[in-house]
Order: C-alpha cells, then structure tokens, then sequence
C-alpha cells in the first residue's frame, strides 16, 4: 500500500499540512508521521526539508494556478479577464483550496525574514502572480478598457492588497463577509479604472 | 548585570527576536540564548513558553499603539484624525518600528490556523485595531467630512487591506514603493468617500 502512494499524493498532502501548520512547520518527521510512513521512505523522495519545502511549494504553486489563474486565463482579453481573474481569487478562499487560506498570503508573512532558497521561492512565486496582475492590467489598458492614466503597478498592489486583506479576515478573524466586502472594493476599483466619460468624484485631499 | 535585566526590556528584546523569527519561535531557550541569560533566570519571569508569547504579545500591542494609535489620536476628531491613523501606520513600516514590519500582521498570519490563547490574543488585537479604524470613519462621517453613505466596516476592511499590503511588499519583496503605493491608494479612498464639498475636479496623474 505504501509503495503505492505517488509523490505526487505526498505531496498534496504535504500542501494541506503546510497550510494549516505553517511551511516551517513541515519537516519529513512530522510528514511522515501523518502519512503513516517511514522517515528513510520520505527521504527517499526528498533528501532535505529544504527539498521537501520547495516541493511542496511548487506543488502549491501548480494548484494554485489550476484553480485560479489558468481558467481566468481563458476569459476574453482586456477587462473581461482581469475580473475573472479577482472573482477566481476571492471564489479561491471561500472554496477552501488550502485548507489554511492563501498558501501564498500565509508562507510570504512566514518567510519574509528567513533568507535562503524557501524564501527565495516564495517570492518568485509572489513575483509572478503580482506580474499576472500587472500583464492582465496593461491588456485591459491596450484593448481601450482601462483608462491611459491607470498605472499596472499601483493597481495590481491594491488588487492584492485587497486579496490579502481578505485573506486575513477569513482566517484569524473567521469573517466570512470579508469576500464580499474585497469583493464589492475590487469591482469598484476596476469601475473607477474603466470610467473615463464619468464626472470625477474625487477632490483633492 | 543580568539582575538588572527587567522584565520591559528582556520583552523589548523578545519583540525584536519574534518580529523577526516569528513569534512561533520565540522560546524560553531561543530568548535566553538570544539575551546570554540562563532558563531558569527567565521561568522566574515568563513560566512557560505561552507565557512568555502573550507578554510579548501584550508588550508587541503597547509599542504599537505608542508608536502609532496614541500620536494619531490627538489630532482633531473626524477627516483629519483618519488621515493622521492612516498616515501613521504607513510611516510605521518606513521607520521600521519592528525589525520584520507589522508584528500583528506577521503573527495574524502565523497563528490564524493554530487555535489557542495566542492566537486568541492576536485576534483581540486585531479586533481593537479595526475597531479603531472603524470608530475614527464613524467619527469623520458625525463630523460630516464622509458622506453618510460610507459603510465603516467596509471602508476599514479595504484600509487594513492596504496595509498588510504594503507590509508584504516590503517585507517579502523588498518593495520601498510599497509605501508610497499605499498612501497614494489610501489617499484617494479616502478622497472619494469624502463630501464633495466643492467641485470635483478631474484626478491628475
């Protein structure tokens, strides 16, 4: 039975654990003693909890990308994509994807000051993802969608930043209404992005 | 000497050492070898490591609100107090008050999937601090200077959201514009949901 399990199914459940427990949490003893395996068994697939680590966060990274980004992806270029890609991330915390939240939100607040290849991962995988943002931004600025003045890199860090915000309010906070609050911010965020003929309502601080 | 240690500044210390590792990590050992004191020396002030984390909690909320909440708070009620909160909190990551950036923040996201009294105290104080920002926009809305259709809670979930923002930017990415992104972000929110109480004018780049 134990020969049977795949790396690929250590794996998820390596995710599941690092969600819930923290990735630094996650070392092949504490695996292994929830698979029910050997900790020579594991060692056999991972050499390090390091390896173990990065495994588990390219495994997190590839769900992650198959629940939300690669189906947004799909959607019309310009605007349409760019809130199918908001609405894939808020859906993606009411759906229990991890069971702990964001992956991403929760391992970049647990790394930040630990250097070394686990950070450095994590921030690549936050670079991409901010960078996905940003793209979705500058098509939906090309296709005539988004107003000229809309600069992708201040509007990707307020779209993130409302995901983490939300993020944060589901899980220590158990407010379940924090998706609908990121969600009504982000559509009138992007409303305010894609309205030039529209009366500015802002004044000047 | 190390009778002199008092219980503020071995928390001062403590602080420092969980910003930094997080507060998972902060141990009676961890801290004692950190401070060059024995174990025991410190059992007789924190005895057991919960202990030990809730103090530096408790210490971790007073830096925070005399660094940030308290100053803030003198200024007059309504626009203007908001606007110095606000401000105060982005200043905060910039001064680097805490080596890692937000503790709260930081330990939100450490802790939100490890139920216990830790997790319970980071909650309060996360409670206390949208609460606070909720109570400041109330006040600006009595004051007149937020429309009436201004939901607080609404309005300090998006605030929030900037923050933990910008403290991940910074901290993961090493993003220095974070800050700006999020004054710049915070200010405009805070233009649109003020009284248009002279002619709006057209948002400049």
């Amino acid at each position: 039975m134990k020969g049977d399990r795949t790396r690929q199914s250590i794996l998820d459940r390596a995710v599941d654990l690092a969600s819930l427990e923290g990735l630094q949490g996650l070392t092949i003893g504490r695996l292994a003693d929830d698979l029910g395996m050997s900790k020579s068994g594991l060692f056999a697939h991972f050499g390090s909890k390091e390896e173990l680590q990065l495994a588990t966060l390219e495994a997190a990274g590839e769900r992650f990308l198959n629940e939300v980004l690669r189906p947004a992806l799909k959607q019309p270029r310009g605007y349409p994509r760019l809130v199918a890609i908001c609405d894939a991330w808020i859906d993606y915390i009411g759906r229990d994807v991890f069971p702990g939240g964001c992956f991403f939100a929760a391992a970049s607040f647990e790394f930040d000051g630990r250097p070394g290849l686990v950070r450095d991962a994590i921030a690549a995988n936050m670079h991409d993802w901010i960078g996905a943002l940003e793209k979705a931004i500058t098509i939906a600025k090309e296709e005539g969608h988004l107003r000229d003045d809309v600069d992708p890199s201040q509007l990707a860090f307020e779209l993130n930043s409302l995901f983490f915000g939300a993020n944060f309010d589901c899980q220590l906070r158990g407010e379940r209404k924090a998706l609908d609050r990121a969600r009504r911010a982000v559509h009138e965020r992007l409303a305010i992005a894609s309205q030039p003929l529209r009366p500015a309502r802002r004044r000047t601080a």
